[in-house]
């Protein structure tokens, strides 16, 4: 059944008359491509209706939008668009609760239809992730072959080449980051010069999709320290890689490559992976700290990214994933280059 | 008074006793800066005391945020970030209010704060539009000085060209259009190649602020058409720059330039303007069909844009000021150049 049936079939079976999808992610997912800039996603389950509401501004570029199951209307106002309504998105802005008499949430649903891909959007996480492979091998060389760069011209050189390869934006805030600020997991670039190591976590988004990759490269070999740490995390990458396949467990996952880092294992500030599809962290988390275990299934699409994080450095490898029955498709491809 | 000072006493007087704070968009307006990627900010007005949550991820890189009046703690469990709390944003995600028992939204306030920039604001505003001034003449440059570019080129080397420079990332989707396509207000770039006439809206991200600007230049000088609009678009540009000052109200400002327009107003179909700061559409909307009117005050920060868009192609010029008592500060001033 295509996602608006299967959709629509669970509003009715939940007596769910009406359904807005104001959520950009989710509108995303449904249409199988990147909406128009204001959009609203309305599910009529009396009438086996699904309707495309845009504004003035957008009405003349979304009329290819348009097809047998989708219709396209212009945006009035938030009372007509809610008129009705009772399925509503967790993310709702309050402020919409006025234009609403009482509510059902329907995320739950669309969070799990979310988490088992389509053939459409498995295709769209593939083209976004051939771009960000070949543009982290650009920075790497880019890094190499030029002295004196900076984390912020790496991070520049990067997000050129995945715009000018067709990425709308880059899936999230480009990491760039080098020497001791490679300790941060959640470090910006800046006007520092890369030396000693570099760390680059990227992603493309294609048609809104997204991709996510990090590599680590050792640029002064003369530091033995991070040769070991690489050698670590290279191995726990391994060894998760090894069991992935549809049927196990996040939790087990997660533990199988902590536990594979020995010593450095408290060094391992966060989860081993997540999914990935119209936004860059979805369902699931592969991590063995949530509370309810989530067994991986055949379509879901993950990063697996073990990390170490010392006080002076750290190192973090991360590929994507597509969860297969016995094993797994890696959809990110670029070179694990050590030095 | 300082924002936090005048935000707990706002707190005080409404007997609001916590705050919550999660738009990361509130929270750089508060810190004046960007904050940690997990952020979320507490007012707690029994204390006069104010706290930045950040997660254990980015806990490291939060230090230089503490100061005398703001706290940083870790974030632990969002029970514990939203007990006792009353003061909700109304952009905060349906999903919490199962944390909350009764509540009182605040947003008006932080948005009527928003509008009047402090000095640092404006500053952080000018550093953002001096990035996207260098990068639209040089995207211009670049269309003109080669053959055979596309639209996704002349975006990527825009986007390029600001992040080297310090910008985050884009302040919204980089629109560089041509041709027919030039006609949609929110076309995006392909692989088509530009030719004919190229309209760049652009915007930079200093410290989580946005600049914001437009430039329409026309490449092919024998299409006519192109010429008489861009002029009427021009002059209604200037017309509403003469009656820029604090004390105009905006659907004036907006009749204005739409009057002057003349036969081209009934393709002007979109507003006059908008407020910029932490996001590049903010408070007080330029436009003569909103219901309440505003009068534009000394400290905003707003844009001018008219725009004609007939069947065949579209010209926009768009600008950033600072209202004065007496006039304006042009924030923005890359040069206009019709050809």
């Amino acid at each position: 059944m295509d996602k608006f049936g299967e959709f629509l079939e669970y509003l009715k079976e939940n007596d769910i008359k009406k359904a807005v999808i104001t959520r950009k992610e989710n509108i995303t997912y449904f249409l199988e491509r990147y909406p128009p800039n204001f959009s609203i996603l309305i599910f009529d389950s009396n009438h086996d209706k699904v309707t495309l509401q845009v504004s003035k501004l957008d009405f003349e570029m979304s009329k290819d939008y348009k097809n047998k199951n989708l219709d396209i209307e212009l945006y009035e106002n938030f009372e007509n668009t809610f008129k009705g309504c009772i399925g509503l998105e967790d993310t709702l802005p309050i402020k919409f609760l006025k234009f609403v008499e009482k509510y059902t949430i329907i995320s739950k649903k669309i969070d799990e239809m979310r988490e088992i891909k389509s053939k459409a959007e498995i295709q769209n996480i593939k083209t976004a992730a051939k771009i960000s492979d070949e543009a982290i091998e650009f920075g790497t060389n880019y890094a190499f072959e030029n002295d004196c760069v900076t984390e912020n011209q790496v991070a520049a050189e990067i997000e050129y080449f995945m715009k000018e390869k067709g990425s709308i934006r880059p899936s999230f805030d480009t990491i760039a980051i080098s020497n001791k600020k490679t300790r941060l997991p959640h470090g910006m670039p800046s006007k520092d010069i890369v030396k000693n190591i570099l760390l680059m976590d990227i992603g493309a988004l294609y048609e809104g999709y997204c991709s996510d990759i990090t590599r680590t490269v050792i640029l002064n070999e003369n530091i033995q320290k991070y040769s070991e740490v690489y050698d670590v995390v290279k191995s726990a990458k391994l060894e998760a890689e090894k069991n992935l396949k549809a049927g196990i467990s996040v939790k087990e996952l997660d533990l199988v490559a902590r536990d594979h880092m020995g010593e450095f294992k408290e060094y391992f500030i966060h989860s081993l992976g997540h999914g990935v599809g119209v936004e860059v962290h979805e369902s699931p988390t592969i991590s063995s700290k949530i509370k309810e275990d989530i067994i991986l299934k055949e379509g879901m699409v993950i990063t697996i990214e073990p990390g170490i994080y010392t006080d002076d450095f750290g190192v973090r490898i991360e590929d994507l994933y597509l969860v297969k029955k016995n094993g797994f498709e890696k959809l990110s491809n670029a070179k694990i280059l050590k030095y």
